[in-house]
């Protein structure tokens, strides 16, 4: 015979998931909540307030991440479920405060079930994921992971030019560096999908194995700038007919490579960008993600024969590497326990990737670590659309529940 | 036998272009001189000053246009020499310029000779001809020949926020409505090229039947912002791809017109332009000119037929016409004077357009104009490398007083 599962509880969800949602809503269903704002600072307490209520003691490291930790019976590192509070501009409801939330649930549930786990369980908020008020994103998990230096990330600034060590401070939230996550036993990232995949083939959990590798490259075509109507065609250096040209050549070559492989040329700059002046100058982005560093190779060589390319109008290509990242793995028994949750719970589910970050992957350095993810309707995110059905979040946070209880008996 | 020529004193015309270049002088030897700014005040007075030591009288007309005439024994409708006096930011130091300082040493050449001429001779300072600092180009003349309404024109504003109106006030040119250039005889406006052809056939003197016809279009492309790494190939409707792709059709097609078609794609703006997001608009400018009407029909059809393109990766196309103008050809009787003026000069020539937009388009609305152009070194303008030899100049100049004096005996 079955045992009759734990659930959340759903209305509790919606409920809690709406008043995150009025820090920083906007005209249009959306959120603003820049991290370290007055809008974070809301949210940030109104979190405090809830594990409060559950009889928790949040403590806040030095980087401004909140942990709040329900004891275990037994004194082992903690299971920790987290993401994040802060949003773009005008960005959704759910992208980050549905994995904070979905720590939150789990506490709750466990609490009205008077069932008292062995492992301790921590709700985690990390700072500035999203790196939209201070570069670089996913800003708080670096340090901890010691991917980033804290020095120099005190030391960026808004473009007010307020750093984020003053902001830190003057939210309340500047902690001390004692309570950094260190040890745990797992951690656990629940998140919008931010992509079309699970709804597109109408599935309800996504068990991501990897964040993808990925390398972003500029392009600079340099020609010459004359008037649009007194050079004849034979005597120009277009830069953007030669940008028009390198595009083409990279997406005909890039498209030959794998059916998985992404690449978006997402911005571009057109000098002076006048329309009586023939372009002198070009620079745009190139980035693309792959699980396969071979795959990632292959794209780079492609960048790099577009310097010599034929097709360059007579203008000169410069190719520069803004940077990369290797795929990060996720945690191989977690990945399984979380496809056993959603398949005892009865949920469709697919093995999956992710193309973005997560502060997931800075923590899986130390801490064996695993996302789900739930989908995003038409796969907006960073958008006031961002959209993600209610029973679809309550689902994510079973599996969440699901997978805390399954760890808590091994 | 032949006759003497009477030709123009080289040393003084190339000290009176430097003189000239002295007011808004830039580092790298070019000229920022705006329109009705405090450079322009002092170009102005120095003109002022070179007219009123020949004893001529400068009169100021209610868009700020100078006049300054060497009266004839006969009285008749003058031969008006001239072109403008304002340059774009860092732009050279013989656009415009050049014709006014034709005029005056045109008259400077007759004076110490002891040429009393039959038909007066003006020397002409157009206002506004870039349109750099208020919008549009050719404001002046666009007035003079109807084209532009004055009382718009004059509440025109610099990024500044300060009116033409006010600005014509504030450096002293604001004239007389009755002082406006009406009747003449002829127009006669020597330019730089502004292109390369000159240089690149090796010739002196380009006698201009014509100023191109032109249409600007702008086209807009709307697609679906998506995140860059989540996104799937397949699912994508990205702006950037589409416009690369109607560009490298509207180029192939395009390219099959006419060899002296000229089209340019100078302005280009894309949405939300950050690299890691698939861009959801690109806005794009395309600008071609020919002096055939059935030309320019071709290359709106083909615009057009961008429209309904299959190549447009799922996103939506919009063609605006932003404006168009038709071909203004000069006066056959004056270009055949100035051509034999070159020949008999023994300066090298030929008949060619202006792709470039002057003074002497909407003048030849009402008076018989014409044009010659002097060689741009690497077709440069409106860019402090522009150049033109002092020879170059010296001759140019020559031509159009050979014309003023051939015309004189007609």
């Amino acid at each position: 015979m079955q045992k009759q599962k734990i659930l959340i509880d759903g209305k509790r969800l919606k409920h809690t998931l709406e008043e995150f949602s009025r820090f920083g809503l906007t005209e249009n269903n959306g959120v603003t909540r820049l991290s370290l704002s007055e809008e974070d600072r809301l949210a940030r307490n109104y979190l405090r307030s809830c594990c409060e209520e559950l009889g928790l003691t949040v403590k806040v490291d030095d980087m401004g991440n909140m942990y709040a930790t329900l004891e275990g019976t037994e004194n082992k590192p903690p299971i920790v479920l987290g993401s994040h509070l802060d949003s773009v501009k005008k960005g959704g409801r759910f992208d980050g405060v549905l994995g904070v939330v979905a720590g939150l649930e789990v506490v709750r549930t466990l609490v009205e079930n008077n069932i008292k786990p062995k492992v301790p369980i921590t709700i985690a908020n990390f700072t500035n994921e999203e790196g939209a008020r201070f570069e670089p994103s996913m800003m708080a998990s670096g340090v901890l992971s010691g991917k980033f230096e804290k020095s120099a990330m005190l030391q960026k600034t808004d473009t007010d030019g307020v750093t984020f060590r003053e902001a830190l401070k003057s939210i309340g939230y500047a902690g001390d560096e004692e309570e950094r996550l260190k040890e745990a036993g797992a951690f656990l990232e629940l998140h919008i999908e931010q992509g079309p995949i699970l709804e597109h083939e109408s599935l309800t959990i996504g068990v991501v194995e990897c964040v993808l590798g990925m390398v972003c490259y500029e392009i600079e075509v340099t020609g010459e700038s004359d008037h649009a109507g007194t050079t004849p065609m034979s005597m120009r250096k277009d830069a953007l007919f030669a940008t028009n040209n390198l595009i083409i050549e990279a997406r005909n070559k890039l498209s030959t490579l794998d059916d998985d492989l992404v690449f978006t040329m997402g911005r571009m700059n057109v000098q002076p960008n006048i329309h009586t002046v023939i372009p002198n100058k070009v620079v745009f982005s190139l980035e693309a993600r792959h699980k396969n560093p071979e795959t990632i190779k292959q794209v780079e060589e492609i960048i790099f024969s577009l310097t010599g390319s034929s097709a360059n109008e007579g203008c000169e290509v410069k190719a520069t590497k803004l940077w990369g990242r290797d795929t990060v793995w996720f945690d191989k028994e977690i990945c399984d326990s979380l496809e056993q949750s959603s398949n005892s719970l009865g949920y469709s589910y697919k093995r999956m990737v992710s193309g973005a970050g997560h502060d997931a992957q800075f923590i899986a350095s130390y801490i064996p670590s695993a996302m789900i993810f739930v989908p995003s309707i038409n796969g907006k995110s960073h958008s006031e659309d961002e959209l993600t059905t209610w029973e679809d979040c309550e689902k994510g946070i079973n599996v969440i529940l699901e997978t805390v209880l399954s760890l808590q008996s091994q």
